[in-house]
């Protein structure tokens, strides 16, 4: 619900049309100064213009602003801010680590050190705003330039073959090290977590950074039985005043309980606030998005990893309704953000760069859930955008070593890859509290009523994956626990492993009144936990009420099965001391159904449970129940918890899996439409350096078609606002004879000029002469497939060669929007 | 290798260029006679001009040869023909059914049955030619603007509501069918097989239809021990000569052995070859090739369904190496391309008929393997095209369903998904044998060969999945297997499910010569039984191979470790008597490589092996398999059997994963070349039926762009040759005042024509407003990507405007294959 304080400030600034990546390039920051201020302790390199000034917010067209979006009407901004739950703050305090952090350098020295732009390509070609979205198509041709100019080189001498060949394997390389440093950190943070638990609840004598589990494994005394209570684990009533029963200790026990978990809440939010605002919340929408082509700079930066690596086991620790695998996903593709910087190949190229972020996702869920197709899956059912099954294999590599990783690091004894290891995490949105101004005090308050209601029930404060493993469990004849205290037939002679139905015992009842306790705690905490301003993850929650909800069912159905075996539906199956009905699937397939409710996984949901479980036979009611819920819950409405909130976020996601049918064309979506002024163009041989600089100035598009001539309209190219801007600056510092009435021309022979004119500017290289064109008939349904499948970013609308119009990502965007009649304005960037 | 009698027939007739649909639709078969007329026995309407002449195969362009093909080169015709391991036959015996299967009624009767063309659409539009591509885009708008109509309707009345509703609701329910079917047809598969395997060794005197187990099972006088003998089974030796012991015994069932396989084998060829020459092969080559938009006609038709059902029972139980995945998803998609003729959403769009298939395959792989997520996985990674994620959610569905019915079968008494209940397949491809011109004699010959060599060994006389199961399985302590006749230490006091290493005893040395004698002698035969005339699949040879030489490597490691557990690599985890190296796992894992070396598969191998073996831990080891034999066998060849197999065959199928890179641009692809006759253009207003008419006769494209002139060349729409056909002949005969000079015209007003003129005919109608256009200057792999991900068909060349050219998808594929220095005339088909 917070997660949101720069919010109100982004889009005070949209307004005034002002945010832009060279504006965040040339740091301005939050406004919130004694953050910024922290901030800037750690910054290894200060852009210059530091600290921002509150006059730059006021609308001033020179300077640095180069090209900022238009801005959005302020009709969008009131319903936005409020229902963002986790917007990205709007500008970022460290400009060289994240998605395209190469930009800014070459935006703001671009003066200093560009080569001839006749030999070279300017060194900031191909590169993007913040909040903008990129062009595949470009991405992918870059790409294939410079293998090939590789390719070429490589035959020339062997120290180019050796670097050729290192090219090539610089993908593996690049899964590897993630995979390494993927499983690396989770492991980490599940030693971490399993301390900071403990820590709780007491303290280990022999060495305080043991856990419960490791400090009476190492003692002697310990035998299997007491396996749990040894002497030198003390509990705080125990160290401090030297009881351990009674009163008097339970309170002291609870009141350190909550002093931890407040504690631990406290310094995660603060860190999240002052060091990485970008580390809040799970980040898989932010994740989808930015794969599907948006730049969100910083989001993926070395700060935001380390930064939410922390406070996710502070926030795990802290006992929240809260799971890690979310955050799990965005720290891995942090780790995929900061290898593939190492490697030209990647940090140059957008594209190839989100081939490694897409890879990175499978090893994030792999490790969070110890389930390495699980991972690959996810990342092709849920992340992945433009290249589902090219980076298949590339993901199934990197999710094999983070999941051999985690297993060598091995964090729980077992050296099996870990089973519900993963902790809580929140299903449901909600709209804004009065309590969201205040996140931190947000974040206490939560913690403490999370601490306070949590502790009296066994169901509620031991951490919920280990809840989910008790739910899932059947009883066997060893087990202690009170769901499984059945009233057992003294005559009973079979085998341990085959126990039939019985009658349930107190412990049972009691059990089933505090799991329904539990479950309504769980599910309105997890309302309010979701969207505070720290790390936050969704599958653990929605597992933990869909687990007790359909143990609760179960148990019932078992009991009604027992009293009542002669009963038509338990007839068949159900002979009296038959084992027929398990409670412990009922909770798995409950678990199943309910995260596949909220978030609309299907295969990977079901990998991933039985990945978990181990469950192979199960595999059909798994799929069962997830069908089933799926059905349900696109009956409520058909987008998933991640695409809900890449919608409230406003953010330019063409989702696959959506269908567009309506029936309008290309001619109804293009601008400019009927009664607005006409196009912006360039015509190819009659405009001078001053007419494109007043037009540059005036308008604020990306880039521009280039027409034979304003009459015939014929369209001959296009070319991007950037490159021109950077062109005329080059030509008008390096050319000699280039003034503002030089003519510009974009064909190949210069336009035959009179003879006293100045000295033409060629321009043909910043021309793209293969822009992307479909005619005014074109049904919209198959624009908005060419933009889905080819990652476009525009695409020019002709008739009969005549130029038309221009359709952008936003433009069809809107337009979806409008058709499904949502708000058109709340599609906010382009 | 024969598979191919056609073969020979068609690619004379291509050289002809004489194939087309509207050829093979009224009726022009195969040259053998006989199978001619036994086809006819079967087909429940004749078409007119039935039975051919072999006049026929004469180049005349008039009757019903409307718009062939262009007809490939000589030079293509020898190396196709003799590689092409299981081509398609050219020709179907059975019209109306299979992919596309409404198109001929349409095309013939067109003249008979046709609606006012102003009024409706023409009942043919939207159809193809056999061996051509569908155009994607325009499949795609069709269904919009279908379920517009049907949208726009449903709130006229209730009856229309629930139309729509049932319309809607038709994707499930088909699903629900194929489900149902493709799991009842495995079932019966299953049960089939497993009595005629049986039948091979003897009889069951209770019930002859009973399988061995089976007649054991139901004997009351069967104890566990003597669970495979009992009395009421007997051998053929025990019948006939009444001797259950010695030489005669032996020989007699040795040879009854090699007499029933024999029989089945001549009777599946004869059956293939007499009723469904499509029904050979694995299928899965051609059903990728027709899932990524290719016209194969009669490829998937109820009567390859049933043909294809019962050989394969037959082949399997013959001993034949080879499978029966494969054939089960040709089956799966068979069960599909039938389910989806009943409902005219799917029946009457072949793009949405394709998303039926796509799942289907993911049926078919579920109930071979009894692994339903793996079957997904391998519908996504291997065989769908054009829509990976859309159909994730129904294949799932339909997967489910499937089984789910397989198991209510029970075909193993297990309630159990079926583990290893597949049959051999074959992984390695070859040219050609003399043997290759005698279909039946060839497939007698390896059968004979098969049986004679496979009955002595124990290894290769039993079901190979049988087989494969001994080998994954560890030696525990009831084992009874050769494998496990280890030296057992009588100190030992270990629990049985814990057996040490320990030395081998006589029995493992005479099976690892079994062994090796039968690997050598599967991969030989497994050779030469690919490309046979019978169904046949391709996993579990590759399999058996890949889990024989894991078996064995893995007893000799065993071997090695427990005689020299003091070698450095033993020391750390091999102490004497401790359990350290497992035979199985190799074999497992020795599997998963074969099987990804031969169809590069990856995430889905995985998933199949281990919902296979249930071996949930062993994911790190399988993947590391899979990892490696794809990196050794790309090292070979980028190619997996099935895009071998498209290459072989010629079809036009554009890879999703191969990368085009080189430099080339759209002009130097597009036709016409430079000194080529100018395209072949229609005007917007200038020219009379009579010029279109003549234009359509001299030519064979498949399409005409639509310009404003040919002096401006501007392009305004495209034509299809097909539709303006149609067009014209309904003018023709319906609309007063056509004659053959009239004026056709493409605009929406008439042009101004001389007062005595004729009637104008207004053609705008078929005018396809919206062509895809790229620009001369467009990099070639920005144009195969576009091909690739929008399944264009073809695409307009321009520059400013004017039209240049224009490229093909067969223009693509063969300038694909020229850049990678293959023979561009291997592409035959568009």
């Amino acid at each position: 619900m917070l997660c949101r304080w720069a919010a109100g400030l982004r889009h005070a600034a949209l307004q005034h049309g002002l945010i832009s990546g060279a504006m965040s390039a040339s740091g301005i920051r939050t406004g919130e100064p004694q953050a910024a201020e922290a901030e800037r302790a750690h910054l290894t390199a200060v852009p210059p213009g530091w600290p921002p000034q509150r006059e730059d917010f006021e609308p001033k067209l020179q300077g640095p602003r180069l090209h900022g979006p238009k801005a959005p009407p302020k009709a969008s901004c009131p319903r936005s801010s409020q229902l963002m739950p986790c917007p990205p703050a709007f500008h970022h305090p460290e400009p060289d680590r994240g998605v395209t952090s190469m930009v800014n350098a070459g935006a703001m020295s671009a003066s200093g050190n560009l080569m001839d732009f006749l030999d070279e390509p300017f060194p900031d070609v191909g590169t993007y705003e913040d909040f903008h979205t990129i062009d595949w198509l470009r991405e992918k041709s870059r790409d294939t330039d410079r293998h090939r100019k590789i390719t070429s080189k490589s035959k020339e001498s062997i120290w180019e073959f050796i670097k050729s060949l290192l090219d090539a394997w610089s993908g593996w390389v690049v899964m590897l090290l993630i995979g390494l440093l993927a499983g690396t950190l989770a492991g980490v943070i599940d030693l971490a977590v399993d301390w900071m638990t403990d820590l709780k609840e007491g303290v280990c004598l022999s060495a305080f950074w043991y856990s419960h589990e490791q400090c009476c494994w190492t003692s002697n005394e310990t035998t299997f039985e007491d396996r749990d209570k040894c002497p030198l684990w003390q509990k705080w009533s125990e160290l401090l005043v030297n009881q351990s029963e009674g009163a008097s200790a339970y309170i002291l026990n609870y009141l350190m309980y909550i002093l931890w978990a407040l504690l631990f809440a406290f310094l995660a939010v603060s860190l999240v606030r002052v060091f990485a605002p970008y580390a809040c919340g799970s980040g898989i929408p932010e994740i989808k998005t930015i794969l599907s082509g948006f730049i969100i700079r910083g989001y993926l930066g070395k700060w935001t990893l380390l930064i939410k690596t922390v406070t996710l086991v502070l926030v795990v620790s802290s006992g929240l309704s809260l799971g890690k695998e979310g955050p799990l996903v965005h720290v891995a593709c942090c780790c995929g953000n900061f290898f593939s910087s190492l490697f030209s190949k990647y940090s140059k190229n957008e594209g190839k760069r989100r081939e490694v972020l897409s890879a990175a996702a499978a090893a994030g869920v792999s490790v969070a859930f110890g389930a390495p197709i699980g991972g690959v899956l996810f990342s092709l059912e849920e992340v992945s955008y433009y290249f589902p099954l090219k980076t298949l294999w590339r993901s199934f590599f990197a999710a094999l070593v983070a999941a051999f990783t985690l297993r060598s690091i091995n964090p729980f004894g077992n050296s099996r890859l870990v089973l519900f290891y993963v902790e809580y995490h929140t299903p449901w949105r909600r709209k804004t509290t009065k309590l969201g101004k205040y996140p931190v005090l947000e974040v206490i308050a939560v913690t403490a009523i999370t601490a306070i209601i949590a502790y009296p029930n066994p169901y509620t404060r031991r951490s919920t994956s280990e809840l989910i493993s008790e739910l899932f469990n059947d009883c066997g004849a060893l087990e202690s626990s009170q769901l499984c205290d059945y009233i057992n037939d003294p005559n009973m002679t079979r085998p341990v492993d085959d126990i039939p139905d019985r009658p349930a015992g107190v412990g049972v009842y009691t059990a089933m009144w505090q799991l329904a306790l539990a479950l309504i705690f769980k599910i309105v905490i997890t309302i309010f936990t979701f969207g505070m301003k720290i790390p936050s993850g969704l599958f653990i929650p929605s597992m933990a009420v869909g687990a007790m909800a359909g143990r609760m069912v179960g148990i019932g159905v078992e009991q009604l099965a027992y009293h009542h075996h002669d009963w038509i539906i338990f007839r068949n199956w159900c002979r009296p001391g038959a084992d027929c009905v398990t409670p412990g699937l009922y909770a798995m397939v409950g678990a199943a159904a309910c995260l596949g409710g909220v978030t609309r996984m299907t295969v990977s949901l079901v990998v991933i449970m039985f990945e978990l479980t181990g469950g192979l036979e199960y595999i059909v009611p798994l799929m069962a129940a997830a069908v089933t819920s799926k059905w349900v819950a696109d009956a409520f409405g058909k987008e998933g918890i991640y695409e809900a909130h890449i919608h409230l976020n406003g953010y330019p996601f063409l989702d696959v899996k959506d269908e567009f049918t309506h029936r309008t064309l290309a001619t109804d979506v293009m601008r400019p439409r009927r009664g607005e002024p006409p196009l912006s163009v360039l015509t190819q041989d009659s405009m001078t350096v001053e007419d494109v600089e007043t037009l540059i100035k005036e308008t604020d598009y990306n880039g521009f078609p280039v027409v034979v001539s304003r009459d015939s309209e014929r369209l001959i190219g296009f070319a991007q606002r950037r490159e021109l801007i950077l062109a005329i600056k080059n030509a008008r510092q390096r050319q000699e004879g280039i003034v503002s009435n030089s003519i510009m021309y974009f064909t190949e022979e210069p336009p035959e000029l009179p003879a006293n004119s100045p000295h033409p500017l060629k321009l043909r290289r910043v021309l793209n002469l293969s822009p992307f064109t479909v005619t005014d008939h074109t049904p919209m349904e198959t624009v908005v497939d060419i933009f889905r499948k080819l990652g476009l970013r525009q695409c020019l609308v002709t008739r009969s060669g005549r130029l038309l119009g221009i359709i952008t990502k936003k433009d069809v965007l809107r337009h979806m929007a409008q058709m499904a009649n949502q708000d058109p304005e709340s599609i906010m960037f382009n």
